[in-house]
Order: structure tokens, then C-alpha cells, then sequence
């Protein structure tokens, strides 16, 4: 379960599973067939089973997907991946970008009128079928619904993932489920609608205060559910996972094996609401003029965490932040020349297990040493392997799944004597960081109209990054959730209980990488004096506690309001997460927390 | 043509009116009618006789309109006019507050099944008019177009305005109209269109470098416009205003008496772009299948002026600096107690018409001390005017149309010795305005993005207020100009050469109002050393200069960088404006652009 470091695809096993790929597209009497990286349940991360698009290609990132067409086969990737596309996937493949250029526009240019391309359609949303099939109009090409082409030729795909569910205690829930059913039912009642379709494993764990393991990293089970208006509902998930739960689960939540999934909503009545941006095509289909489209039931809900919620967030940072303060202290301890990626990864892990409470990492540990660090979405294998040397900077971005939450911390550390742009780079992002951190905002605004805070000091000095500034974090579930985002993309009001990332970094290619982060819960801004009385504002509470590299700051070139903000910071870390690690950490940590 | 204080509309004129218009309602055969501020073009200010609403009501706010029953007449009006419709309508009319309530809801509620409500198809948009109609399906109440039933009750309403064109010299417009419509109609011929309509006569001023004087405030012209995929156009507008114009017209602009412009379009063939936010319902209707949404040709290209119009606004500014530093000695000469706002308004006035540039002022100059000065929108009048007393601030909000360019520029001014919350809040816009003023960002961001900028020292202390920071201003044209806006409301991205104000403010009802603004223009950012390479950035020029007030500051609130840019901004303005005002007036400048 510990991280490994093996390279996972390889670009030679490409072209023979193509060509084994092109033999049943013509056998289904088609011109193409679309690979996706998404499973049915549209998560970031998927099983084994779902890794169809690694299997084929051999590209292993997040988002993307493949269509293979008889005589060129694009593999569409987004900014992230530009790079890592080229070195995983074999010539018989083209990278294409994208969503510059989207899947309609490249079929009307490889297609003849006629073309058709098989798609399956548990493994693409309504939403992304609809956007195709409109830029297809009037090419004559079509997309055809079919069986999954990959499954047919990939001989050992391994098993559906069969791991227990267990029962998301009350005391970390914050509410029972049938709380929550009530809640929402309510939300369909005064829409006029009779049910809402679930297909988001972490919804319906949120949904259930259930969790379970079906996915490496994200503790949820996989299923569908139907959430009725009476608050009932009926869940479509493997029954044996669900062991000894039937108490827990009650009498209103009905347990269904997942094959009587499509015969069962084909027989609802009434309006059925289901999100088109995450419901497959298939469900559409099923339910046909009974479905409405609206908002995931449970995606507000969700991300507005209660009291409980928020409050085991706060303990599992607490140990998490003991943790990587040891880390901290041992990376310290060892000199330059001396370490490599794979053994901070495998050093930093150890320590997180170390305190019982660690349930698994909660997504792939970033360690980026040098010019690894300009790699936004680095994953250390035995080929990339590097040491720490001297002049270099660390971007260590890792974080835990724990019962009472899930954590999120990056912090870069000089290795020796850092370079000078180096050290002004960090103290732009450590002053957007901080910027962010102290803002209080009028209630309604979202995250595209606050995002600049935390950019502004890179901004001033010519420099940026590509990736939003921060994204929503789950309460024991996924660490990337929505809807909430602090990206110029987001327009979702935060709300009170939102926990997010507040992650601005630096990266020069082939040099250095910079990234801080913390995570923050949004909250109700306690009055100030002088302030306007009618004006509702909220604030951030900080939920993470580890210390900045001071050897990284330029001290002058921080304003006196984000100075003030670090030593109280500092002085915060240093009275919560001392008591609870070892004398040396102690002794670093004293240092490490100094005023500037 | 000086600003005059007269109180325009009373609250007594309304009953007799409203009575007289439901006559008319009934001989219709209507249930309704309802009355909008805009006129055919949907400019901010109308001509005297397109005041319909003003003149009904008595309602004299810049935006709004009246929907009249025989049972009810709704005064729609928005946040910025809650309390002034208050005092400016009789009791017979019922403020409603909008959008929070739309005109389709209330309509639902005020009218039973088969409801018919009469408008006048030239002065609703296509946008307007299908929006309420969507929030009526399945009510049973109708739209209906006919004739205006306020024209037919109001015995002397004044005559179409018949001011003299004029052109608008290459020297300031930096571009012939001939390579404007050239320009312009290649995007006509990329898209595929014919022609497109043209309703907005600040769009058509710029297309054909006229200008007029049609509506006060505003140097344009009333029209429309057919632009041709061939360059050519024609023009719709009282011909006799254009009396030596047919040279600098030239034989591809047609001129017609606007009386034929619906027969003309209707016999237009081919793909014709209308701007479905500005274009009457009426000119849909003419066109019928041939109509194409599409965005108001003229809109982003008259947004981005060129080096000409730059380089004539940087000149405007600093002739309307120096009468500004003049009128600012002017008041501090003035002791506490012994002028009111009209006198302050007259000064002002008479010191921008000293200077022989001055055609008109951009707008009705908002003085407003004390309590005056938290209402957003003031215009002083007979009733108002208050005299100037020790601890007040005076919010002087004022600007100027001269042939090169339009300026809009506001200070606050301490009478006597100001109390210290509005010391500390005037410290508060200051820095939010200098924030914005030296911000850098990456090309591609719109108003939204970067607004929090110039709220955030506001938001630290629980402080907002409810206007944008920004708007577009026009070259010698509306001092309210689209596209781009520096608000939360704004995904346009920000171009060079797009002329914005930076107008953060504070307003304590009842006590005291706080505004800063300065004109700036989007341009290029110069490369940074240490900034990246492949970013385009883009930055401010400032155009406006004159003092502000420091005795309003409090030093210590201010960040280094700030005062930094505070002193550096105050030696520019004495540099520039200096040379241009009397030795009195440059011993006060002196003192009153001292380093802090």
C-alpha cells in the first residue's frame, strides 16, 4: 500500500494492443472507438479494471482520453501533460491538444462523411455526448453507442474492485444519514421532482456516511443510488461489501445488486433529476423523457462541511502537521549529495503511518528536487529518481487520508545554498500565499473573483503559474472535490464549511519549482469594529500547521502586514505541533519558527 | 448649458398623468403599458423628449422603467434609486425593487389569464422583450406591441433633437472611416454576413469620426446604421444636420432620412447581424429570418483606442488636471461654513470652460458634502444644496468633454478637520485605488478577475461599498462606455488601449461619502528582468492627475509600496500640472503634493 516508485506503462506495449483494438472495430463494423480515462463514476482516480486508457497507450495521466481510428489514433491531453504525453506513448499515437482542439473538430477532419465512432456509453457523460454530437452536425460523422471495445481484447483486465464498506462514524460525520436523506428529499420535494440519480461514489458515501476502498487513495465504494423524494433510497452496489452494515443502513436504504441498476430506473415515475455533467449517457438513455437535468444532489451539500466535519479536519492536520515537521526535521539532517526523491517519499510515508490514525496517502506524493519541481504533476519512478543536491529547491506536496479527515500540504525546501531568484520567487508566492490567507470578503463572491489575492506579488514581478490557485478538499473523501475551486474558472459562491487549498507556486522550467499550501476552511467573519453592520463577510480559518523554509525568504520584500502574518503563524505552529513530536523535531522546530 | 439645479420632476405631476395614460390603456384595449428610461438607441441619457419616464412619474434615476395597470403602477428601479424614487414619485406609483423582482413575475402576479400589456416595439431590445416573454409562458398574459401611449398624452413634449454633426478631426480620431468600415467589414465578410445594424449612435459617431450634440453630456448624433460586407453604409439620420459633411462623408456613406430605415432593412438580403442586448424589438421584426445575433460591431473595436486617442485623452487629462488643481487651492481658500455644493459645482465648472478645449462636461457633477456624499448618484439641486461645514468631506465627482478626449475624475476633500473613522476609510480607498493603479497582469483577464484588487484594504477591515470600481470611458464619447467594466459582473478581457476608470469608494449613510477615482488605459507591459519570458502582461497608464488630499491619510496605514507610489504619483502630477495653473494655485500645489 506504501507509495511505489515502478514505471506502471511503458510505450512499447502500445502499437500490438492498438492493432488488436483496430481488428474489433472493424469486426463491429465501425470507423473508430473512444478510449476515455474516466470510469463510470467520473472520479479523478480509477481502478485497475477502469485504467483502460493506461492500458492502451500507455500515458498514465489524470484526464484525457484516446480515439482510435483505423489509420491515426489522437491521444487528447490538456496543459498538464504535454510533456509526459511524449514520453509515454508510443509514435503510433499522436498527442493532440486539447480542449483547444476538441474531439468533434478532429473527427470532422480524419472522418469521411459516413464515419462512425463507437463509444461506450457507461464511460461518457451526457453532457460530453451532447457537446460532440452538436459540433458533428452536418459532417455526416456519427457516434455510435457500443460495447466496450478495450475490455473484449484486454485478456487479464483485472477483476471490479470487491473491498468492504465500512460504517463513517457518527462522531466524524456530524450527521446521520437519514438526516441528510431528509435534507435533500426535501430539496426534490420543492422542485417537483419524485428522485435524483446519484453515480458519484463519494457523493453517495457522503450521502450514506459510509466509506470504503475500492479506489487506491479515495476511501469510497463503488455504486449508483436513487434518492426518492420520500427520502428513501435505493443503492446498487455489490451487496457483499456491505457485511454487517444493514443496521447502520436501515430499512430506508435498499440494498440492490448492481446489474438490476438499468431495469430499475427504466421503471421510475415521475421527473427524475439527474446531473448531465456527471450521469453516464446510458442513464440518460434509461429514464429517456423522465429525466431533468439539474444539480448533483449532494455536490453542495457535500462541501459545505458542519461542525464535526471541520473539527476532525482540524485534529487529523494537527497529527498530519507532527508528521511533517519530523520530515521537515530529518530532511534537514541529511546532506546534500546524500538523498534521493524515492527515499523522501518513502521516509515521509513511513513517518504518516507512524501515527495510527493514517488510513492511506490521500493521492501520490510529489517530490520534485531541481528541475523536477517545474513539473507541476511529478511522480517519482526508479527512472526519474534524482538527488538532492546542493543550490537545489524540494516541492514536497503529500498528504493523508485520516477517519476524522483528509489533509493536503505542500512546503519547498532549499537543499544547501539556494540561488537568488530562487529565494525571490519563493517570497512572491509565500506573499501571495499569505494574502490570500488573511482575506475577508462580502459573502457571494466565488472563487474567480478572490483568486488574484494570491497571485498579485508573482504578478508585479512579471511572473505566474498554470494552475489555479486552490481547489476543494473532501472530509475523509476525495482531496480534490467541487464544486468550489479558487480558479478564475469558478463561479460558486463560497460558503461557510468549504474547505479549500490555498496553493500558489512558481515553476522555471529545467531550474526549480516552488509550491506553499495550505488547506482553509471558509467561515462567517466574526464583526469588526467600524466595520459595516449590514455587510455579511466571510474569512478563513487555517487548518494546516508546518513551517516555511525562513532560509527561502527574502525578508524585505515582504510587506509588514505578511511579516506580522508569518511570525503569528510560526508561533501558532510552533504551540500546537510541538507537544506532539520528538525532542529533536522539538529542538528544529524551535529554529524553524523563529520570528523573521 | 452650465448645470443647473432646477428640481426637474415633481411628485404632484404623476397622479394626473398616470390617469390619463390608463384612458389611453383602456381605448387600446390593453390591460397595461409599460414605460422604459431608454430610448430606440439605449443610451444612459435620453433627449428631453424621449424623458418619458421622468416625465409620467417623476422618477429622473438613469435607468428603470414603469409598468402601468389599471390597479397598480410598479416603478422598477435598482439599488443605486431605492430612496431616491421615494421622494420623487407620488403615492399612486409602487417602487419595485429590481431585478430582484423581474418584470415577467410581476406581471404573473399582477395580471389574471389573458392579461394583454401594451409596448413600444423601438424602445425595448430583442433581449429585453424575450426574456419577459419566457417568464410569461404558461401565465396567459401577452405582450403586445403598438403605438406610445405616453406620446399621445403628453401635449408638449419637445421635438426630436436637430443638433448640427460635426466632424471629429483624423488627428484625434487616429483612424479614417473609411479603414474603420474596411476593417470592420472583413468581420462581417469572415463571418459570413451581409450587413450588420447599428442602433448605438456612439458607435456610429465612431464608425463615421462624427460627433453631435443631439444629447446633453453626450457628442453624439441620433441614428442607425446598416454596415455593409462591402464597407460601405448607410446612414439614417435627419439630413439637414449634416450640412458640409458630404466631403468628409464621401460617396460610400449614404445618407437617408430615417423615416425609410424599416423599409430599407426589411428589403435587405442575405445573413444580417443584429446585437440582440441593444437592437429594437422593431428592427428584429423588420428583418425577420435574415437576423443573426451577433456582437455590436463597433462595441470592442471603439473600446480599444488607438495611439491618437490615447495620446488626445493623456492631453485632456492634463488640461482638466490643472482646472481641478485650480478648483482644489480654490476650496482650501474657502473657509468652513460660508459655500454650499451649488457654488462648488459652478466654480468647477467655470474653471473647465476657462479652458477653451471644454465642449460640454461629461457628466452632471456630483458635489456632495457630509451626509450628501454617501448617496452614490447625488445631483445637487435648489433643496439639497448644503453648506459645507468643518468635519465634513466633500465628494467631488465631475469630468469634461473636450475634442480629444473625455475625462471623469474624483477627489475627496476634508473641510475643517475631518473625524478619524473617515480618515482611516479614506486610507482604506486610497489603498485600494494605489493597488489597483500598479497592478500587472496576465493578458486574458477580464474586470472580474482582478477587481477584488482595489477592495481588498476595504475588506480587511469588514468595509465595502456597492458600486463597481470601474467602467469604460469613451474617446470623446460616452463617459459610460462598454464593453469592459472593472466588476465582479464582467468576463470581457481587458485589451490595450481600453480606457477604465479605478473608482473605489466608502459610504457611511448618513455621515460621510469617500471616492477616488482616476482614469487609467490598458496597455502592454514592458518585459521585467526575472519575469517570464513567453507571459504577455498587461498593465495601467495612468491619465489623471491631480492631488490628493493628504491630509485625509493616515501614513502608518499605508503599505511601504503604497506610499511609495503615493509620492511618486504626487511628483508626477506637480511635474506636469505646474506649468499649467497660476502661481497661487502652484505654491498650494507644492505643498499639496509633498512626499509623506
Amino acid at each position: 500500500m506504501f507509495q511505489t516508485f515502478e514505471v506502471t506503462a511503458r510505450p512499447e506495449q502500445g502499437p500490438p494492443r492498438l492493432s488488436a483494438l483496430r481488428e474489433k472495430i472493424t469486426t463491429a463494423a465501425l470507423d473508430g472507438f473512444i478510449v476515455p480515462r474516466a470510469d463510470a463514476h467520473q472520479g479523478e482516480y480509477v481502478a485497475a479494471r477502469d485504467a483502460r486508457l493506461a492500458w492502451l497507450t500507455g500515458f498514465t495521466g489524470s484526464a484525457g482520453f484516446c480515439v482510435a481510428l483505423h489509420d491515426v489514433a489522437g491521444v487528447f491531453i490538456d496543459g498538464r501533460y504535454r510533456t509526459q504525453v511524449k514520453a509515454q506513448v508510443a509514435d503510433v499515437y499522436t498527442p493532440v491538444p486539447w480542449p483547444e482542439i476538441t474531439m468533434g473538430d478532429w473527427l470532422r477532419e480524419h472522418l469521411p462523411k459516413g464515419g462512425r465512432v463507437g463509444f461506450d456509453p457507461w464511460l461518457h457523460t451526457v453532457d460530453q455526448i451532447e457537446q460532440t454530437q452538436k459540433a458533428l452536425i452536418g459532417s455526416g460523422v456519427e457516434l455510435v453507442q457500443c460495447d466496450n471495445l478495450v475490455d473484449e481484447i484486454w485478456a487479464d483486465q483485472p477483476a471490479p474492485p470487491m473491498a468492504a464498506a465500512k460504517v463513517h462514524p457518527i462522531e466524524f460525520a456530524g450527521e446521520a444519514h437519514a438526516d441528510k436523506r431528509a435534507r435533500l428529499a426535501q430539496t426534490l420535494k420543492d422542485a417537483g421532482e419524485t428522485a435524483a440519480l446519484i453515480t458519484l461514489p463519494d457523493s453517495i458515501c457522503w450521502l450514506l456516511n459510509i466509506r470504503g476502498a475500492d479506489i487506491e487513495r479515495n476511501p469510497v465504494v463503488h455504486g449508483f443510488a436513487v434518492l426518492h423524494a420520500d427520502g428513501t433510497v435505493d443503492l446498487f452496489s455489490e451487496p457483499s461489501k456491505y457485511a454487517g452494515l444493514e443496521a447502520h443502513l436501515g430499512g430506508d436504504v435498499r440494498l440492490h445488486d448492481p446489474s438490476s441498476f438499468l431495469n430499475n430506473i427504466k421503471a421510475l415515475s415521475g421527473v427524475i433529476r439527474i446531473d448531465t455533467a456527471t450521469v453516464p449517457q446510458i442513464v440518460a438513455d434509461a429514464l429517456g423523457t423522465a429525466a431533468k437535468s439539474g444539480a448533483e444532489p449532494c455536490a453542495l451539500p457535500k462541501a459545505c462541511k458542519n461542525a464535526a466535519e471541520i473539527e476532525g479536519a482540524a485534529q487529523a492536520h494537527l497529527r498530519d502537521g507532527a508528521a511533517m515537521v519530523e520530515m521537515l526535521c530529518w530532511l534537514d539532517s541529511q546532506a546534500a549529495g546524500t538523498i534521493t526523491e524515492t527515499q523522501v517519499v518513502t521516509q515521509l510515508e513511513t513517518l504518516r503511518r507512524r501515527d495510527n490514525g493514517l488510513q492511506d496517502i490521500s493521492f501520490e506524493t510529489i517530490a520534485g528536487t531541481g528541475p523536477n519541481g517545474a513539473i507541476m504533476h511529478y511522480r517519482v519512478t526508479e527512472e526519474t529518481d534524482s538527488v538532492l543536491e546542493d543550490g537545489h529547491l524540494i516541492v514536497l506536496d503529500s498528504g493523508g487520508q485520516y477517519l476524522d479527515g483528509t489533509t493536503d500540504i505542500t512546503r519547498t525546501i532549499a537543499i544547501g545554498t539556494p540561488p537568488t531568484e530562487a529565494c525571490e520567487a519563493f517570497t512572491r508566492v509565500l506573499s501571495g500565499m499569505i494574502a490570500m490567507s488573511r482575506l475577508r470578503w462580502p459573502k457571494g463572491l466565488a472563487g474567480a473573483h478572490i483568486e488574484a489575492i494570491g497571485r498579485m506579488p508573482l504578478w508585479l514581478a512579471g511572473q505566474d503559474f498554470d494552475h489555479g490557485l486552490g481547489h476543494g478538499v473532501g472530509a475523509y473523501l476525495s482531496v480534490h472535490e467541487g464544486p468550489q475551486r479558487l480558479s478564475r474558472m469558478s463561479t460558486v459562491p463560497l460558503e461557510p464549511g468549504m474547505i479549500l487549498s490555498n496553493e500558489p507556486g512558481y515553476y522555471r522550467e529545467g531550474a526549480f519549482g516552488i509550491r506553499l499550501e495550505n488547506l482553509l476552511v471558509v467561515q462567517n467573519a466574526p464583526a469588526l469594529a467600524g466595520g459595516d453592520d449590514h455587510r455579511a463577510m466571510l474569512d478563513w480559518r487555517t487548518l494546516a500547521f508546518a513551517p516555511i523554509d525562513r532560509r527561502l525568504i527574502v525578508p524585505e520584500m515582504l510587506e509588514p502586514t505578511a511579516r506580522d502574518w508569518l511570525n503569528a503563524y510560526h508561533a501558532e505552529v510552533k504551540t500546537k505541533i510541538a507537544p506532539r513530536v520528538s525532542e529533536a523535531a522539538k529542538e528544529w522546530l524551535n529554529a524553524a519558527t523563529a520570528p523573521i
